[in-house]
């Protein structure tokens, strides 16, 4: 089958020819009905052999982390009472152990074992077929279409993540502020309408994407971040200032950006992986009894509940379908943000 | 009376004489029983007029804002319900307003009202006679001597402030990393060990402290920051990392190693005022998961938990005793790190 | 002026002349918009002198703690600075000191004072004016009727109080059980569709009651309590069972009820008075890791969310306006079930 | 090999000879150091036919669910990862599925797989060799001697659960009451004084046990529940009362006292399984904005936090050994209460 891979460090992957794999005790074979794109795929080809042997990653591997798809076989018959073949699902991003501290505390974001899996490190799901752990690592869909339920499992999971952990902090009358209306921020606004009373305003350099959020949802769309972002921000979120800053570009301007519109006691999350800082000390810029916090991925259970806000009808996935032969195309879209939702890659059959 | 204040801006504070104030309606008159000293203080002449009014400041006033005492008069008959003359009381150190979204939610740490109060920008306890708020400005004592209850109600209450936010972070077998263990670390390091099973390990360069924080119940003790720090922290918490880490330092060397030593999931605190930043990219280097948060002074609730703590002998406050009259002293030792305890200072009677 | 008063214990409260009140030291006179009527009205005439003693409350005092209107005098300066006259206002219904441990932990609806108050006790709102305490007692209003605000100071933030303390266990997917759709349930309702994405089922004997409660938002409304309405919740909420049920009811059937529809590790929250209880062993029959709770009242937090909510338009108070003179047939239409939304009386000009 | 076993609904069980198991895929074998015995274990021979059937039960089994050894074999390779053979385990003791809602959300003890388990309706601990699933079924011990880790995995962590969920009701100062000393209780006295600084009161009949509370950690031990037990309560906890009560009695006697005991905003954790419930209306006997809650059983991650709280030295198992020959006369004397700690079996090696 054909399958796009990085075949060695530090080169760029590429489509080639394997042969379907075969699910072991305790997998599921699942035939992937679309995977979607992450920026993250973008840098895959600068990670040197060092970098992925520390994250425990093993090359060649077929690259692709957000995928939905159909049961297609079991290894064992412990695996195939997970579903009947045909069955549809979504296959949760993160690996996870479900053992250790965090995975036994419902954070298994946090598990160490998440730092090599599919599409990073392991086979992903960028070809027809891909392995998947059975049991916990599946997810059944009812209504949703598989295509649409594959970007579901990082960009709407992980900004559900984000909104999730920020929500305690936002009340009837509060604002949040989305930094990014892209991939994941465009779910977080739908996020924060459907789960929260609050007041959400997106922040985004492109007016389409601007256009976009208010149609998901947000009550603001300005442009930025440029340095009239902080009056902008002030002038909308008043003298309350912002209790949550969700930040999907993290640059050192987001950053600064984002803090300056917190209140007191609010929550800033990360999740930007843009590398940027900020210049200022900590005592003084920090907004005090706020919370600062980051991470990557997300919980099966987020992604459960995201599944159950997209059956509903609280959340809609966008999707540019491409098909696997386009696939530089699709790439090439998502690295100049030409893209209208979440590129979608769907394998041929 | 004698009381030692900043006379004007920009100027070095001075004992000087002052009429006994008279408290007015909400008011009560307060005979300081002793005030502790705080680092802040030392930076009062630094704050240039601007900066005073944008905090709402005014001049002169009296300095210290640690205060225990007994009920010496009352404004008003409401006033005066709050506790009989003769009570010993602890003033509660951060002012608030009680009606705030943040006073309203138990949080009246962040109260605007906060940036201005006794001993910054109003008369504080550096004098016979102060004036409080009564009511919620007033936490009565019974066995403990108002002496020992000064210190409590800023350096006791701001480290358990601390605490008490990272505390769910903390199980049996977690680790809490105590960096600096002076005035505020040292009751950090009591109320960690009072309030968990957790076990504490403090940092510190001075020798005389270190030997303190295990007479206060540290597990480990090791001198930092130094290049060694984090490899020395690894040694004693272990793969898992710490859960907490409690920064009283707030250096760049200590923020960068207290976030190395944090586990994903954890807290980290910034209390130290010494103006420290991270200098590499948030994304990456921030644990994930994990909480950052900074703050300043405590709010009511943790005043009345502290005393209460001190009353049954779970802390204790270790109190250098100076006079009024020698009050330069006591403040050049505490500049000097020559301090066993927290220096508070006795007025003449 | 008229106010319609208790004017002896055990005595059916009537309308009688009064002086209009001075407003004290720390106090606001209130210009009456409306007062809205509470079932616990219909029992203040069944209230012996000892009980009345107990909970500190003084014969005669006016009935009525639901209150909007507008700022009309202050009783000394600093009560003056609440707000300027005229400004409309929402009273805080629940009395409490603000700085006892519930009080200054954000539980202010478990204060002791909370036991007498304006309408219980003291003097309340069924009358041209009333007075209140100046500041943290005042909620003010923007763009909102203060004759549909009333109802929001006790139907509406006491809802408003279960809602909140049931959130955290409400996810994408999960039911809301609200039994009983009348003045409170009916804002339960809105509150759950507003603050969350779970469905919510309603259950009221009401054929009117029910239309109006999927007017609101409710997903499902059934017929009951009767003996079908264990079944008829199953099928609605399947087998995950209710995460959340609200009892504005209270009887031994709403309680039985509840329970059974009750999903491990939900919450049950009993608002409505009627004295029910559970006739079965709690062990084994409470569903396993779930949380039972009740309550009286409501925060001022509450009531400052529940405003900011109405003023966005989010929940919508439902009101039938009598005037104080016909009062008595305002009262007799709560008792008989025959409103459609809270009654709220209007005082003469 | 010699085995506890139920060999049919509503019989005695009885010591009978039955072949050493072998564990299949994602097994382990344990060998048996010893097995803690249970009241629950008492009622097993009342169970009827249609009751197990619902529970998932089938007979013969053998009793036994509290069971610590160390791995002899492992079922396939993936098992064999858990731990080297001869390695010191204690075994987790509720069954859970480790992907349901309840178990990903770290609150595997409502996860519906704990109905059936080793030692209630499989196969359990009373034997020298017993099956547990590999990975999170296990948790490895260091220092601590398996025969007293055995009571840990039930009577330690079911009362760690509960106190785990009351704690953050305590704070310095708080009173929590204990009632009933014996297996559960004595662990929740130093589960309570090591996790927190309240003050702990212990109400027991039995004036042995109450003198083993205060040894363990007591400050307090009452005679009770007799009539005087709400005075003497009320005498010790004063006028705020207890901010937690934990009940391993579960009478109507002891619910009514604990109830009587409870602070507003309190919890009050019902463990015992006596079948008692609250003859009074719920509204105006329940202390508002109090929590209510029972369970059954605990998390992995309980037993993995209070396995670290004994390896520690934090708490201690009290332990009275029989073999397995005594067991009848074990159970006889747990049923007269005339254990001083928790009978735990040793079987023949």
């Amino acid at each position: 089958m054909p399958a796009y891979r990085l075949t060695d460090w530090l080169q760029q992957p590429t489509l080639v020819d394997i042969t379907v794999p075969r699910p072991g005790p305790g997998e599921v074979l699942v035939r992937v009905a679309g995977n979607g794109l992450c920026h993250s795929d973008l840098t895959m080809h600068q990670i040197p052999a060092e970098i992925g042997a520390t994250l425990g990653w093993r090359v060649p591997f077929t690259l692709g982390h957000e995928i939905a798809g159909w049961i297609a076989d079991a290894g064992d018959e412990a695996a195939a009472a997970t579903a009947a073949p045909g069955t549809p699902v979504a296959l949760v991003s993160p690996a996870s152990c479900g053992r250790c501290r965090y995975c036994l505390r419902g954070l298994d974001s946090a598990c160490p074992d998440g730092l090599a899996g599919r599409g990073y490190g392991r086979d992903g799901g960028l070809a027809p077929y891909v392995i998947a752990p059975a049991g916990r690592g599946v997810v059944p869909l009812t209504t949703l279409d598989p295509v649409e339920a594959a970007p579901l499992t990082d960009a709407g999971a992980t900004s559900y993540h984000a909104v999730r952990r920020a929500l305690p902090r936002l009340g009837p009358g509060s604002w949040a502020v989305v930094l990014g209306a892209g991939g994941l921020g465009a779910f977080a606004i739908q996020h924060l309408k459907a789960l929260s009373a609050a007041q959400v305003v997106a922040v985004d350099r492109s007016a389409g994407r601007r256009a976009l959020a208010r149609e998901l949802g947000a009550d603001e769309a300005i442009d930025g971040i440029t340095a009239d972002t902080t009056p902008d921000l002030a002038d909308v979120c008043g003298a309350q200032a912002a209790d949550v800053v969700l930040d999907f570009v993290g640059t050192d301007a987001s950053i600064a950006t984002g803090l300056r519109a917190l209140a007191p006691a609010g929550a800033f999350g990360l999740v930007g992986a843009a590398g940027g800082t900020l210049r200022r000390g900590w005592y003084g810029t920090l907004p005090r009894e706020a919370e600062i916090f980051t991470f990557q991925g997300s919980t099966i259970a987020d992604l459960q509940d995201v599944i159950a806000l997209a059956e509903a009808g609280r959340i809609r996935p966008l999707v540019d379908r491409f098909s696997l032969a386009d696939i530089d195309e699709a790439y090439a879209a998502l690295a100049a943000g030409a893209l209208h939702g979440r590129a979608v890659v769907i394998p041929p059959t």
